[in-house]
């Protein structure tokens, strides 16, 4: 069943401000969140809300939280997200980095204290009504195990890029280090359908075609499956990642880094605090003219799109196409959600007397 | 046959003086090209001092670049390589990044007018003696198939994040956005083995395990292989990698990119100058202390090598440790050299009056 943007919008916003949220808090919260459903990544998006609140009930999360810079130079910034949610220290802390930009040409923002941000993407696209380039990492829950390793050390840590250009659309990666994101995984379980190998292994760390591989103490594999395919790369990669969300900051990172459900406790000894996101800012006129560089990306936009194809295959791709298209088709025809998500839902209406229907 | 660090880098520097490079510049060069022999990347070290030298006579080098900044904020810079080595425009653009990086916190310079820099970690690595963290990307000649297409898009173009520690050695990431480096093909090609599924395709865009695949007109993947292995995602940062030491610069891009060896023409109707780089350099005490954070970068590598390693595998590696252990073991056995590449060097020395056996 399909259900409007708005009015999706409108109901995560009112139960945040149940758990204590500020009005204007929740409406960023609840833009953020959307911002998942409406470019497709159904598993970041309204069907967390219930979780966040579970967090918010478990006491890991501040609905009034203190942001605050705690450390600063002409182009960085430390920020304490106080234990708030994820979703309105990111807004905030992007906005520090593109404040900085401003000044100092860059601005590079790595953050502590903080919980699950929602999908990495939008955090980066905000840079680009400044003429910015923006960039967004995170950590997250240990889910995935380093080449050679069969326990899991670190999140599916994403890596998003977002660079304007002038007639065509924006180009948006937006990745997890991993060869598949757990979402896709959801969707198979399912279905009850085999992943590919490359995906997952299983707790032993053989590689398996389980989906439930993961569930049942597996682990995520990094971007590339296994070493012949370049494995260490991804491990490699959700890294740095790790490393720039969290050990600048000051926060929890690999195996440390504190779960996103309620029903499992964060690490007794904790090596920093909360979850790191790491934010940057680039103004593209610190490097040549806005304009002639939104040209010529429009020519590397173009030019690509006109690669040659594989016989039988579509034509080729910018990243970010696939959720703008998606973007297009739901806020027309609304968004898609499973039943089970719809239940919670209503269930999570109930229980803080907010009408699901409007 | 084994040769001496100190005989093939002093080889170098005599054969680029004879070309025209001051003794500082060709001193620095030799540096650069031989740091990938002694970290193991046979394919980017004194193996191609003849194909800088063919460069230089298709006057496509210019052995007396004026290196400068064309463009500059607190944070930021564009350098002009004015069709320098690359060899030496790195080094100038990465120090120029670390100047910046100590007084606005950090440091980001794109780079056009270059040529081939040899291998990204080194360049990265000089921030480790600052007390920063160092990142190096470049473009390179068009090698690469984005997912569907069949047509050369991209170079393997590499992204390096080099990491201070403590006690620990530090982390340095050195990765071709491919599954596979175009280096180890040579070495299959070499020895008349097949590929891996997933390395390559043919011209046509078909996945193959021929060696001789992308010789033959057909093209490296992107780090995941397919599309079902995250091969879009190799492709996103490929394509970033290219933007930012491209288009932020304005060098050429994608397909645009001049090819390394003098033998192919470079594209006739350019997009921009010769090819790009980008670095940055992050100061640690920008961000937190630096003695708290490489105490936690020591907890953070000590803990991934303890890593539960899977039955029969190895201990979990941190990117840098197999560079590191060559280097040591190279720099007591000496650099092995095959037949074709010693007498490459031998001939390159009798043209240019220059002794091989010192």
């Amino acid at each position: 069943m399909n259900f409007s943007f708005a009015h999706l919008e409108s109901f995560s916003k009112r139960i945040l401000e149940k758990i204590g949220c500020t009005e204007e808090d929740a409406s960023t919260a609840a833009r953020v969140l959307l911002s998942a459903d409406i470019r497709g990544v159904d598993s970041h998006g309204v069907a967390r809300l219930s979780g966040y609140v579970r967090l918010w009930e478990a006491n890991r999360i501040n609905p009034r939280p203190n942001l605050r810079i705690v450390h600063e130079t002409p182009s960085t910034a430390v920020v304490d997200g106080d234990g708030g949610l994820g979703l309105v220290v990111a807004p905030f802390a992007m906005q520090v980095a593109i404040d900085k930009a401003k000044t100092a040409g860059t601005g590079w923002v790595s953050v502590k204290n903080s919980n699950h941000y929602g999908i990495a993407g939008v955090h980066a696209m905000e840079a680009l009504k400044h003429d910015m380039i923006g960039i967004s990492l995170t950590n997250a829950s240990p889910l995935v195990s380093p080449t050679f390793s069969k326990e899991r050390m670190l999140g599916t840590n994403p890596i998003a890029v977002a660079i304007p250009a002038d007639k065509q659309p924006p180009f948006v990666l937006d990745m997890a280090t991993t060869t598949a994101a757990n979402g896709k995984l959801e969707i198979l379980q399912r279905k009850q359908q085999e992943a590919p190998l490359g995906w997952i292994q299983d707790r032993e760390g053989k590689p398996t075609t389980s989906p439930l591989g993961v569930k049942n103490g597996g682990a995520l594999l990094p971007l590339g499956g296994d070493r012949e395919h370049g494995s260490h790369k991804g491990y490699g990669l959700g890294s740095v990642v790790d490393i720039f969300s969290a050990v600048l900051s000051g926060a929890n990172y690999g195996p440390w880094v504190p779960p996103f459900v309620a029903f499992l406790e964060p690490h007794p000894h904790p090596v920093g605090e909360g979850l790191g996101h790491f934010f940057g800012a680039m103004r593209i006129d610190a490097f040549r003219p806005a304009e002639e560089f939104k040209t010529h990306m429009d020519q590397w936009i173009g030019r690509f799109r006109q690669a040659q194809p594989v016989a039988g295959q579509q034509q080729v791709l910018i990243p970010g196409d696939p959720e703008r298209e998606l973007e297009k088709q739901r806020m027309q025809e609304g968004i898609p959600l499973l039943e089970p998500v719809v239940a919670d839902l209503k269930a999570l209406g109930e229980k803080f007397d907010v009408e699901w229907i409007a």
